[in-house]
């Protein structure tokens, strides 16, 4: 199976790592071998019939040190990213960022391409994408919600199995889960997100986490393989910090947390009052997505989360009285290049007979 | 794809519905298109090029009725499963609860058929047919583990990935969960097992739950899903009733169940005074396969437990600090025939390239 990686970051520096690593036992299992046909950052690209190891490893070194791919004297300037997709079809494994290549994508599965994304952007966007990519199972997306826990892979199995999804209720941030739980030990909002930043759990700035838009997307990624159409704008998330603090720069946002710490005690009181727990909850159903702070009996399966976990509960037609409930840590670069390893060896099998 | 299904007790008939009622979409969704070849009980077989549903039915209901296949006019008798094994290789389902097919089975792998199991004897007897039907990933056993839990898929896509499985811990026995729960609410083990037999929890003699053989069933597979080559007689399961129970008849051992209340509730009464929890717990490491009651910390992920839901934590060298943990309800007609019926379609969507 031939191979061709868009971006390397740290997801796909790491994803080159394990596959390399694994070829040989994955080849040995299966009978399926794995070899890359191109590596591409956003400005160039190395290209051959199969990469050796050598060139594989030179270009992480280089992305590692800061240096792109262009700056490598055996690679080709990326002017366009369907030069890569010309040929027999393979897979395409895309862990940027960017919506770069999402129309070359799309023309690739038309071709009879398989895709396996980390990148949430191609799902997120515009629906009309979104059925293009995954019609006939094209396109496998575990590492798009959860990092490497198996919720796409099990959600995409209930419903092939003829389950009916009532509702998915999931904690899919780690960093607003830490939050919550740090919350309710007694720690003030903006010493937790101050924590939070010095652990490395948050973006640089804080307000891309607050904000809710990463979990809504996942969220949206979620209702879309349950089959239902929603646009971009269907899920609108609750923010954890007033209109007024959107638009100030970052260094004022942060001298400013403290404003924070009293709504944000006043919603954990009102919910221990009433013997619940408050989590940022992600909850899908046929009625629609909502993203925000939510009240939960301290018998819901999200109650009992502590830490930065990941928690996905899944309420159907045959788990009604008890949901399946999977739950673990649902980020970092091993979990997330894992995931997306996992996916291409399932769509290497699938083509390999 | 064709099929070949042996068995048509209760979860082999809750697969031909869910099979019949998929088989449209699934068609439809990813290109393949799932027949039955033939139907087996143990006597006799319905064997057609493409079975049409109706046959399919006549075929469920008269099991549904008490009747062998070997009434319906169309059946043949089966004097060999051999012989539903010749010709272009398909999908061979094993839904009974017995041996009787498993050399068959290793004969039709070498030959090219793909497995899907629900039935936990071929892969937890000897080591040689573990391996010779697991080679190349040939058989798929979901619903050996956990029904439809997604157990054997993410052990699975771990192992592919690269990782590492430290140790596995889980509750693989709804019964024995829902015995301590109830033991842990107050209520006298006498008790909590009359009241899970009159629930339909507990085999008709509640001693194949009690001694832990099919805890230790499920406990050898995952191990030898690791990799880890054990031997049907090294997990030796600890036993909730003392060897002097083991030979009575079942209305004597139903008599005496009192005489096992004080013994439990003195380890109950230890771990509550350790601030534990006791739980019927499989552990499965590279040191071995241990299966008996166990006290755990209240941190750790099985002491929240309650009711009759299986839980699985495993413990990686990528999910070190934190376990990947799923759970729910680990038995059921309709959870395990799903279970079934996603590894078909995902063995499926290997063939069809």
């Amino acid at each position: 199976m031939q191979i061709v990686q868009f971006g390397l970051g740290g997801v796909g520096r790491e994803l080159a790592h394990q596959l390399m690593a694994r070829r040989d036992a994955l080849a040995a299992r299966y009978g399926v071998r794995l070899d890359y046909r191109a590596l591409a950052d956003s400005r160039a690209a190395l290209i051959g019939d199969r990469l050796d190891p050598q060139a594989v490893f030179a270009a992480v070194a280089a992305k590692s040190e800061g240096r792109s791919l262009a700056d490598l004297p055996a690679s080709r300037m990326l002017t366009d990213p369907g030069m890569l997709l010309q040929g027999k079809p393979g897979i395409l494994v895309d862990v940027t960022a960017s919506d770069a290549i999402s129309s070359a994508m799309a023309g690739a599965v038309r071709a009879g391409w398989r895709v396996v994304l980390a990148n949430k952007r191609p799902l997120s966007a515009g629906m009309g994408l979104f059925q293009r990519l995954t019609q006939a199972g094209a396109t496998r997306y575990e590492a798009t919600v959860g990092a490497g826990l198996p919720i796409i892979s099990t959600l995409q199995s209930l419903i092939d199995g003829g389950d009916r999804i009532e509702r998915i209720e999931a904690t899919v941030s780690g960093t607003l889960a830490f939050l919550m739980s740090a919350l309710e030990d007694g720690m003030p909002f903006s010493r937790a997100l101050l924590e939070a930043k010095a652990l490395g759990y948050t973006e640089p700035d804080p307000r891309d986490d607050l904000s809710g838009a990463d979990v809504a997307r996942k969220a949206l990624i979620l209702a879309r393989t349950c089959g239902w159409l929603l646009t971009p704008e269907d899920p609108a998330p609750e923010a954890l910090y007033p209109d007024a603090l959107a638009s100030v720069d970052p260094e004022t946002f942060l001298g400013r947390l403290p404003e924070l710490d009293a709504p944000m005690a006043r919603r954990l009181a009102d919910a221990k009052a009433a013997g619940a727990a408050l989590r940022y909850v992600a909850t899908v159903s046929a009625a629609g997505v909502q993203v925000g702070l939510q009240t939960l009996p301290s018998t819901h399966p999200l109650a009992g989360l502590r830490g930065a976990d990941n928690l996905f509960s899944f309420t159907t037609s045959r788990y009604h009285e008890r949901p399946l409930v999977i739950r673990g840590p649902g980020a970092g670069l091993s979990v997330t290049a894992a995931g997306v390893l996992a996916d291409i060896v399932a769509t290497a099998r699938e083509f390999r007979d």
